[in-house]
């Protein structure tokens, strides 16, 4: 038989397989110099030979834990079951991989009514004692003997009840004798047997308990849900016990090795003297900085110290660490890397690598990407006390106070009047844009995380929540209704768009920094990222704001944004209402203007860049007053009798709008369906697209204008579109006697595009993916209804483990992607391929596009950052995860 | 240089590239020994050394050509150019590829004011010659000279007006000449030449015209469209001339070899003598029956009858043939695969297999399947004069006359009292059920083919025609309006549900025949066939009509037409209205019952076959009063302030409506997402499932039961619910103390499933497509807007070739289905796939369905015999598509 035990010295990190994770993890800390309290590790070898045996402990496996004991017994200068100064320890399981469902922790295994009178002399605290004893034998006797915690807590109960008490601490050392006695006779009686008195047979009954765990009904479960082999087996870790309350020369803390709050490289934390852990949590006590602490112990102080930068060193990152000093020697309990602010995030990474100690990949690496979009959005600060009335969806970051408003025109003229307004709207729809740019943020009580009002919030960058169901609101009484609460038009509500968090009154907010750290970092990124990043952008506004968060270019121009401008409106249900041909192309005449100067101000905002604007596709019954506004309005006509005329009028509006009614408006008559039907609308947009680039080019200003059809599900689409823009491009090249560059693509948004893809090819200098719809057609829902009423349960259920249209699905989605990808570059190998949507700026997301080859990211003006270093993760870790943090 | 020119009796029918389609099919007649008028096929090749010559004519061709005219002559026993019996010849293009948008039919080449004069004496009918002689000059001025008809017509018209007549064949002779001599004049005019009098000069110009042809633009585009390479050239057919109105012994005439409206195996056709074929089609003689032909001409007669057996046992199928006889002599114009009814096509296939003509495997292959539909429904009489009024959807095949109702009730008390009644509705619901199954007929003016409507209607075998935009339906009034036309209820209407034909008044049917052919036929197709074919079926009824028909099965069971019922629908109400699960569990307990007796009726009729139950499927909403309605209701209630209590419960009712509501109900709260929302619904349709099951093999009744899970997008859903199947079944068992198989599968009606097929394999025994919906979401269209609105524009540009609602689209759908196949067997050898839903009985899908190697078709009852011989069809041909008219 090979060796079974292991002292954690005599270990290391590699060896998991052998010592389970959290052996290993001892064996590594206590390698480089640690302090850590002594213990040993049983391997998961003894384990599978516990189950090769039938369930029995391994021949001389008792031995050898007991002569490894004495080692630790050395090292801690406790020695096991000694009345003077006893060794306490705690028993743990450890598996290769972690795993939540086995057994839970022994401390204090050691314990009886001898030992526990030592700890209670050496401690100073009788009480604190035989809390620990109790509490000992309550977890001993639930893992090992397999008596229902309950039990022991109707026990406890009972005990504080007849006393008249309600809380723990108070009991006295009395009451818990008591306690503990009758904790005894029930495992008497559950067992025929006594308590165990003997260390070392509490010591080997726990044990075994572990080794049993390896076997039990939820480990079973959860390693078939993970599929983790049954074979593997566990490892037991028995680890000293080390106490902070034994005097003034003992203490407990915590402390992390630079500011998690601004980053600044200054240790960073706060101790106690004579204290546990538990002491800092009841609060009894004020912890004191961790800097008094040199003070008080300037030995221990010193070697924390240098404990603190061997560790940041050793984990090339910062260190939250908890430590307990046990007559003045300090133990090392635990460390990990230290959670902090976006800001301290980035410039931690960044003076780490400039001091040498990680390389600038590595530097990438430690930031989370999802962090950056924060620091470029006002945010509701920290330590804010807030009055949460509700929550909606978090749909587009940042936070914003302002009085609430419910007409669009209002908030534009108290905007107007420098007023910060909140628009509050059930939905918002084209006829409130002017609301939307005049309020600070957006709140609306029903739609999706694609309704409109999120949409144009996200395009802003500007605050929005979205979906609140539990607001409603009273146009006619100007009101707000939350549960109980009033809020009456003019009063202040704040929302927060990264949480869905509304809040009654105003709160205390920061601005968006960005630092030298930031730039500095990012530029890194460009350094090492291969995606592309670009954004996408309905206006020269925010196509200058993504240039300046470093956007190379404009993935995606919706054009529909354009339509719905207040000064274009009337135009646009002008052609729609058209009965003819003609009729429509009036309406076009006027709209085409409108749209080259659109597409002007972009193409020229991005001088040097790829443009790519996306051809109408939106169903056009969206730029129309819907069917239950007209169904009321004619009613109550009908009704009151009073205006005859208006009610024919609004009789014959509401038949066209029931006949452009659609079942399902998302699979209906949109995308390039209206250009096939409509020829003269796509025809009107590609001439203003050649018109603006000609007069640009012209003027010497270098445009890239890339036309994009929308929703293609076959080859002919392509070749009647491709046919058409070629021919207006040269047409106007020839009229305007101006030579420039252009290019044909589409977007792939449903599975049979992505079927089809080499056939597209042929047709097409550039695909972008439209994740958001081809999430909605793969898995058959639709975003706006999937969010608001059964995708909770199918994370609740863990159904599905991420909302799709956050993280884009590999299984499915990316696998239509990959074979797009792959069966497309086969006959073209130098098409382009990007994503535009909200994938485009999800981390994970952009590291799957890395992953399949797409030469582009596309995301809105203020992820484009967070884009940039997620590609530069992926590229850098090249397709295998890296756990950043 | 090879030889150029081929007389027909030279070629053969696999000579298709180098005599062209036209020019192998001659020879091929002419070699089996038919009396075609002799001629001569130029080759492809001359036409491809045309261009390569840079537009020559190869240097010998028109020698070649003159030296086989004049075996040509000899045969025909006239003489190109001659005086006396001048040879007249048509010259046609032929390529390899039939090509339909090249040049057109030259006729009566060789007449010029010489020869004319010579065929008005042979004919004796100067005025026919000279009416020739002028479409002569018309027609070679068009394709030859290229002069557009136009102008020849505006002559033509020009000289009827100045004789104020009104038909071409009024015109005299001496008109005719005077036309004639301005066309002359025209071509001297136009071309600078007069028009050529040289027969062989004609002939010259004719052949270097086809040549042309080849590239003209309507050519090059069809050859792009359809991917025909461009070298191919074309090959020439120049034909003698027959005349059948040459004197008495001569005639004209068309015979069936058998006949085409019964099948019964006799001659059937017409005859004129001393006529052309233009004379039956003009209508100024009555053709007689083709038997007199005996009296007439009895050697003439005698020939013909042993050429159509000659034919039908070369061609292996019933021939439409055209004749011609100049002077006594038999010339066979042309031969084709005839044109029969339905019950024609299946006496035929039967008798040809039986008197050993054909093979039975080649009998099966003579039937079209789609026509079987048709014999199991009332049609309406072909000969009879329809008003046709209005086209809606063929929602649902067979004809139905009624009394117009605009009313389900009313629909229900008039079915009562014996009238034949028409359902006529703008959509109907699921409240109108009963009025559907007292209605010959429905008609609805909105709703695509799977409306409420079409689905029901199909379900039933009932006559639908649905999406009828063109009807106005008026409740108040009771009546409909087409156009200007009123009908009011009670007024008589009919309706073709095979072809969306709306008709007015009574229209004269006729009634299904099944014959013992048929019958014996599909016994023939049962044995080919490798495809189960299962039947979709609701109730008990359906179920037997399936089983009479021939289905070896329920594919697929609807459990929510079963909750439509009138009597179950409060129950259904009252569960979705419900607060709680508590309140959904009271009215669950009320429904347990009712579906459980559904399933018992279904499950015995199919005694001995698997039945698959799909659970609920629909949105609950579609259970519910519509918004609209409710709003109208509710604005009238407010404005009138009559009923306060009813206006608050109609409120409250709106208000969950609302909440129910969804912007894309295709893509929402369906499925067996409703059964990870309510566990409970599902589960108390599996127990309905599990107790009749129970119940049925106490009572010896051998039942398969197949539980089917709707809408999975996920694995971790199929798990969730194979282990409640699982555990329900095993408890009913238990306590019923019965054992019965029973297996679980899902629907692939997503693409994401099919992506997963492999990993959902290890959940489900069986997999059928919803190609309905798969074909939806791949596309990314809804059908019920799509066919209202852009598919008919996606149709008539040729941007789809076929409705993929019919035709199952083989390059997206279609692949995505062969790769669940493909990843699934892989990991489950035995796995069942089948197909539901319509493509299931449609023959090109159900090839398709054949060839991807799926266990079974499920259709609708009606359909289950086409698809039977569909899917022998496709064993045969095995993948081949192999023309089979």
């Amino acid at each position: 038989m090979a060796k079974l035990v292991y002292l954690f010295k005599e270990g290391s990190a590699d060896r998991k397989a052998l010592l389970g994770g959290k052996g290993a993890n001892l064996a590594e800390m206590t390698n480089i110099g640690l302090p850590v309290p002594p213990g040993m590790t049983i391997t998961t070898e003894a384990c599978t030979e516990y189950y090769r045996l039938g369930r029995k402990l391994p021949e001389g496996l008792l031995d050898e834990v007991k002569s490894k004991l004495a080692v630790v017994e050395e090292q801690a200068g406790k020695k096991f079951g000694d009345l003077a100064n006893p060794l306490l320890v705690s028993v743990r399981s450890g598996a290769m991989f972690s795993m939540p469902g086995m057994m839970d922790t022994i401390l204090n295994l050691g314990l009886n009514e001898e030992t526990v009178q030592s700890v209670g002399k050496n401690t100073g605290n009788l009480r604190f004692a035989y809390d620990a004893y109790r509490r000992f034998i309550q977890m001993f006797s639930d893992v090992v003997l397999e008596i229902h915690k309950y039990e022991f807590e109707e026990i406890l109960d009972r005990q504080k009840d007849e006393q008249g008490i309600r809380y723990d601490q108070e009991l006295t050392v009395e009451s818990l004798r008591s306690i503990i006695n009758k904790y005894k006779e029930l495992v008497q009686a559950k067992t025929g047997k006594p308590f165990p008195e003997n260390p070392f047979d509490q010591l080997a009954m726990a044990i075994e308990a572990v080794f049993r765990s390896w076997n039990n009904d939820r480990a079973i479960v959860y390693r078939n849900l993970n599929k983790i082999d049954h074979d593997l087996g566990t490892a037991v870790n028995i680890q000293s016990m080390v106490f902070g309350n034994m005097g003034n020369d003992s203490g407990t803390g915590v402390a992390f090795t630079r500011n998690p709050s601004t980053g600044e490289n200054l240790l960073y934390g706060e101790f106690l003297t004579n204290a546990q852990g538990e002491d800092v949590v009841a609060g009894i006590r004020t912890p004191r900085p961790i800097s008094q602490l040199e003070d008080e112990m300037p030995e221990v102080y010193a070697e924390f110290v240098r404990i603190a930068r061997l560790l940041e060193t050793h984990y090339k990152n910062m260190q939250d660490i908890e430590f307990t000093i046990e007559r003045g020697r300090l133990y090392i309990l635990q460390t990990r890397n230290g959670k902090r602010t976006a800001q301290a995030s980035v410039r931690i990474a960044y003076e780490l690598a400039q001091e040498g100690l990680i390389s600038r990949e590595q530097a990438l690496l430690l930031v989370e990407p999802g962090q950056l979009d924060q620091l470029l959005h006002r945010q509701i600060d920290g330590e804010a006390v807030l009055n949460v009335v509700a929550k909606g969806l978090p749909a587009s970051p940042g936070a914003a106070s302002g009085q609430v408003v419910f007409d669009a025109d209002e908030a534009e003229r108290m905007g107007k009047a420098g007023k910060a307004v909140l628009l509050v709207r059930t939905e918002t729809t084209p006829d409130d844009i002017h609301g939307i740019v005049a309020a600070q943020g957006i709140l609306t009580s029903r739609g999706g995380m694609t309704s409109h009002a999120a949409v144009v919030a996200r395009g802003m960058g500007k605050p929005c929540v979205c979906g609140c169901e539990a607001i409603q609101i009273d146009y006619v009484k100007e009101e707000l209704n939350i549960g109980t609460t009033i809020v009456k038009k003019g009063e202040v509500v704040s929302i927060d768009g990264a949480t869905g968090r509304v809040i009654l009154g105003q709160v205390p907010m920061k601005d968006p920094e960005i630092s030298a750290e930031y730039t500095a970092l990012l530029e890194w990124a460009d350094q090492y990222k291969r995606l592309g990043v670009k954004a996408n952008a309905d206006n020269p506004e925010d196509a200058l704001k993504a240039r300046e968060f470093g956007a190379t270019g404009i993935g995606l121009t919706r054009t529909e944004h354009m339509f719905m401008a207040q000064d274009r409106l009337p135009y646009v249900q002008q052609m729609i209402l058209a009965e003819s041909l003609e009729g429509r192309q009036e309406a076009l005449r006027h709209l085409l203007p409108m749209q080259q100067n659109d597409f002007y101000g972009i193409l020229k905002a991005m001088e040097g860049y790829d443009v790519c604007i996306r051809l109408l596709d939106p169903p056009l019954h969206e730029f129309l007053p819907s069917v239950e506004d007209l169904l009321v309005e004619t009613t109550t006509l009908k009704i009151t009798g009073e205006n005859p005329a208006l009610l024919e009028e609004k009789l014959q509006l509401l038949k066209k709008v029931r006949g452009l009614h659609e079942f399902n408006p998302m699979l209906g008559h949109r995308g390039c369906r209206l250009g096939i039907s409509f020829p003269e609308i796509y025809e009107m947009q590609i001439q203003a697209i050649f018109n603006a680039a000609a007069a640009l080019t012209r003027e010497g200003c270098k445009v890239l204008p890339e036309v994009e059809i929308p929703l293609v599900m076959d080859v002919n689409e392509m070749k009647f579109f491709r046919e058409r823009v070629t021919t207006i491009a040269k047409e106007t090249m020839d009229k305007e006697g101006v030579t420039f560059h252009y290019s044909v693509g589409l977007m792939i948004e449903l599975p049979r595009a992505a079927m089809l893809a080499d056939e597209l090819a042929e047709f097409s200098d550039f695909f972008t993916f439209g994740t958001n719809d081809l999430t909605q057609t793969t898995f058959g829902f639709s975003r706006d209804d999937a969010e608001g009423k059964f995708l909770p349960d199918y994370l609740d259920n863990k159904i599905l483990k991420d909302n799709p249209f956050i993280t884009l699905d590999r299984k499915g989605v990316g696998r239509l992607m990959r074979m797009a990808v792959e069966s497309a570059r086969k006959v073209k190998p130098e098409i382009e391929f990007g994503i535009c949507g909200e994938h485009g700026g999800e981390p994970n997301s952009v590291r799957f596009c890395h992953e399949i080859g797409l030469n582009f990211v596309s995301c809105s003006p203020y992820r484009v950052p967070l884009a940039r270093l997620a590609a530069a993760q992926a590229a850098i870790s090249d397709g295998e995860i890296v756990g950043t943090r």
